[in-house]
């Protein structure tokens, strides 16, 4: 095996021609086999492994910077820094990241996770070193997909004034998770399809070998004189416009290739682009097919590619199924997704419903205020996003759709502990910061049921409006307890005494646990589903509250302005006297792991609330 | 008076060619005379007089929709639509805005504020419109520096799927607030100086008028045969890559010309941008030499230019001040403004260290993540930005430099009420948002000296760290209160009894005046200036509350997931028993006024305080 003799970066670089040329093969097969039995990212990196292995050849580890943008495909250059063994627990409790951890290795210059981060960062690194009189280079690798990202515009535009070398790899597959969306799109397409760099004669590369020495003005002067030259640049004009060369566009499987034209762009005096064509899922063949599905994947059979386990129905199926419903149902729902039709269920909207179905590409701004003009114009648009992504929407939150009290609803999906992302993908902050913005109202469902209800309910609510439901296997108890949502209202499912549990969405499976393991040393608890965390049931509180000598708040996002606080200080304003407890995200990060590790790291399980709560009683 | 025979919505319409002529000089003529008396946004209004006369003229309101991004150059269109007389109490409390509202008129069909924003909500109509089958136009006027906020070109990305009229007026004047930058502006640049459209001939005017009959396809033959179309057209390569139609440049002060134009561009069946150049400031010389003083002025001398008024050092002189200081002291110290360099007092950095200022435009997220690049390069990035505008950078916060803990200062400008922009720019979730960000801390300032110690404080601190101050004149006593800022750590002030008066920053100000009013009722309140909102001084909290009847806190800022709500669940949790006061914002958005006046109105004045006060302790 070649991949053996890979154990630190730069190793790659003592291989024979032989031995490159055999590594990709067992690269794809290491990760597919890999893969197959943790899960992980898979159709981005089988895309990248080349690309990666020409970096790798190109740059100098660790002094050079290489910065992943949104970083899922960064399992290559794991490997190609010795840490192929991380695979063994990739994405799992305590393992290796599956993300670029810069606690994890010197050759991780920065963390990522979030799309269309990399040119801004990059460009900080660059001129950095250009302010210290330092000499590497920067290299951003992002995806087409990213480019549809605002941020990643901003930055361009902001890189033209960099007089110093800055390279921006373009890694285009012509996908963003799903299929790739917008203008910027149908320029690349049009690039793709031009004359490959590649393909260019020998004297044409010389010439361009030796743009540092001989400058900007003569290439554009080769631009008019040599038609192949123009051929290949005139496509860029995109970049260029914005003052970035443009180089390309190369083959993404061919190394050496590659490596060519990445030894010329470090020439580069300025910010240059590199357009590599690759292809997701290269190289096994289920992948190649259906690269969206294995964006992401579950522990899968290698030779079938179907993911191994049962899959029960997950909240994101309820909400496919009843937002396919809903748009039969009323002619004013239109549907929004930023580049996650699949993930976030929309596609069977989609299907049905083309004409009302919007994928902004990878946008969230965008998508909130777009969101908010539909609203205007006297639509009932559903922006249906993960809640660390909406992050990416908050002023417009605010500004476009709070601010009119305009008609909106977020189907926060992947709201609460995501598990083996990790940190930059938990969507813990979503009750916070949606808590406080005037005119927001935010509800959570405790099962499969409540979810099509608040589905409904928001549909029919006139003002912006948010339900957060988290990743994974949806709740499919407590069928019988289906009382209409009212406005603001709780619902009580178990009545007790001493203890009040005033759980929402997710944990109120928990508070049903932890009532069961409470029960067992005597103490029978109140279970209330809150149904609303904006505004919570002050009334039911205030009436409630002389019963309990202890108020346990339990919610799947952080504790700082989440329910739990905003429940607390109402009480104790109003006269309560004991003791509550707030079972909340604490104010850290939290790891990747399976949602069961972290909760339990967390004390926010069964076993944790209840050890909780008999401390406090007794 | 052609003005007086304006009295509503299309009456320009009624004017004579002549009357037509005269209407802009008059209209200048009143807002420099208006504004001279009130203060408000005079330079980009003057800029788009002619703009706004053929906006009116080429459509018909209020039934086609006009969009105005950001919104403060919103002046003549009020004019024009019978809102001449709210000119008098522009911006007062209780008095008309200097935005757009769709309270104020139903011509104002969507409130602006931030930049950016209109395109999204532009196409948002768009589509409403099409799926409901109505037929109108809608019309997104945006400028020049608001096309550096990626939010527009996410929009213009997805623009291209439209295949039904929606026309974006580029209103370029080659400004931001301060000058423009970047690799857009240059491209406009470019564009600027080429064959201007309305010297074209006129047959070829009339070819573009055949445009939706013909289709595209033959403007592409066109473009190929003829040179003049092509000279106009291959400018605008950058939006025509996006698949958004490109027509201009026009002359910005020929209201003929663009009514011509626009009504070309409102045939076009699909994303069509039309290129106006106007000149902030045109028509009043102090504002054309000085458009960036103009931008928002105080009431002025029409003569001199000169703002009436005596003017007192702000906080924003202060950190100007220590800015260009540090950066002398540290080499390590760059500042980044996101088009704000003015505003935020970053201007004598930059004229005294120019290589180490970045003026990345209207691009927050972007800021935010470039400084996490730099600091991860080793740099000490200081981003100045207003509150309000932070906003947009709520995900790159959390996911590019506090996840990472990166040594980022963040200057925050306008935190608080900052009176008479209104609703939009109020920085008053700053503490709340920030407040849950894992890794982040936060102080506030009490007074100029203050500012100036935490200014060098957050230099010096290794990790994510913000300061919030307020708009305008700067405290300036309590100079003999300037221990040593220890982290984490509050200032006792006054110590007093009964009462701990527990304030923020801004409010420390209003604290003393609250001690100075309970005196006179016999109440000797302990006034403690908090320092740090995160993390507020807990040991100091335990340590004395034993000693209070009621804990008062004062912020400047949403009581949701504010200061207030973390102190008090926190004293609660550790067994606090007695009454509690929060003064901080409630859940609502807070209109215009000057600062005074809104402080009075939300009772956060030092005679709202003290009375609330009173009540709970008699």
């Amino acid at each position: 095996m070649v991949l053996d003799k890979i154990k630190k970066e730069n190793d790659i670089k003592k291989l024979t021609p032989a031995e490159l040329a055999q590594l990709p093969g067992e690269i794809r097969e290491f990760l597919i086999q890999s893969l197959s039995s943790t899960g992980g990212h898979l159709a981005s990196n089988l895309g990248v492994v080349e690309l990666t292995m020409a970096l790798h050849l190109a740059f100098d580890l660790p002094k050079d910077k290489i910065i992943w943008d949104v970083g899922h495909q960064s399992y290559t250059h794991k490997i190609l820094t010795g840490r192929k063994d991380g695979f063994d627990h990739l994405r799992q409790f305590g393992g290796m990241s599956g993300f670029p951890k810069t606690s994890e290795s010197d050759c991780d210059c920065f963390d990522t996770g979030h799309s269309s981060t990399s040119i801004s960062a990059g460009l900080g690194f660059a001129w950095a070193r250009e302010l210290k009189g330092e000499d590497f280079h920067v290299v951003s690798v992002i995806g087409d997909g990213a480019l549809t990202g605002g941020m990643a515009y901003e930055a361009m535009n902001n890189a033209a004034s960099l007089k110093k070398n800055f390279i921006i790899v373009l890694n285009d597959n012509n996908m963003s998770i799903s299929e790739n969306v917008g203008g910027m799109s149908k320029h690349l397409s049009k690039l793709r399809t031009s004359a490959n760099y590649t393909g260019l004669k020998e004297g044409v590369q010389t010439t361009l070998e030796n743009i540092p020495v001989i400058g900007k003005h003569l290439v554009s002067g080769i631009r008019k004189t040599k038609s192949s030259i123009k051929q290949m640049l005139i496509p860029g004009m995109f970049f260029e416009e914005m003052g970035i060369m443009y180089l390309g566009p190369v083959d993404g499987h061919d190394v050496s290739a590659m490596v060519r034209v990445l030894k010329e762009a470090s020439k580069v005096q300025g910010p240059v682009l590199v357009h590599v064509i690759t292809k997701k899922g290269n190289g096994y063949e289920p992948a190649e097919r259906h690269p969206a599905r294995f964006h992401g994947t579950a522990p899968f059979d290698i030779d079938t590619g179907v993911p191994k386990g049962k899959t029960r129905a997950t909240y994101t199926d309820i909400f496919s199924t009843v937002m396919r419903k809903m748009g039969g149902r009323d002619e004013r729902v239109v549907a929004i997704s930023a580049a996650m039709s699949d993930g976030t269920g929309l596609k069977r909207f989609r299907n049905k419903y083309p004409e009302r179905f919007f994928d902004v590409g990878i946008a969230e701004g965008h998508a909130v205020t777009f969101a908010a003009g539909l609203a205007a114009g006297g639509m009932k648009p559903v922006f249906a996003v993960y809640s660390s992504f909406l992050q990416r929407g908050y002023d417009q939150l605010i500004h476009d759709v709070c601010l009119q009290n305009l008609p909106v609803v977020f189907a926060i999906d992947r709201a609460g502990l995501v598990g083996s992302d990790g940190e930059t993908h938990q969507g813990v902050f979503d009750i916070s910061f949606l808590s406080g913005m005037p005119n927001m109202t935010l509800m959570a469902p405790k099962n499969i049921w409540e979810l099509s209800d608040m589905v409904k309910f928001a549909i029919a609510y006139d003002g912006p409006i948010a339900l957060r439901y988290p990743r994974g296997e949806a709740y499919a108890r407590l069928k019988e307890h289906r009382a209409e949502i009212v406005y603001g209202k709780c619902e009580e499912l178990f009545a007790g005494e001493e203890v009040l549990l005033f759980a929402l969405g997710s944990m109120v499976d928990t508070a049903v646990q932890v009532r069961e393991q409470l029960q067992a040393h005597g103490v029978m608890p109140t279970v209330v589903n809150a149904r609303f965390a904006k505004p919570f049931d002050e009334e039911y509180l205030l009436q409630t509250m002389g019963r309990y000598s202890l108020i346990v708040t339990m919610e799947e996002g952080i504790a700082l302005g989440g329910m739990g606080e905003h429940v607390g200080c109402f009480l104790y304003e109003h006269g309560y006297q004991n003791k509550m407890v707030s079972v909340a995200i604490p104010d850290e990060f939290v790891q990747h792991g399976s949602v069961g590790q972290l909760k339990h790291m967390l004390k926010m399980d069964a076993e944790g609330i209840t050890e909780k709560i008999l401390k406090e009683i007794r």
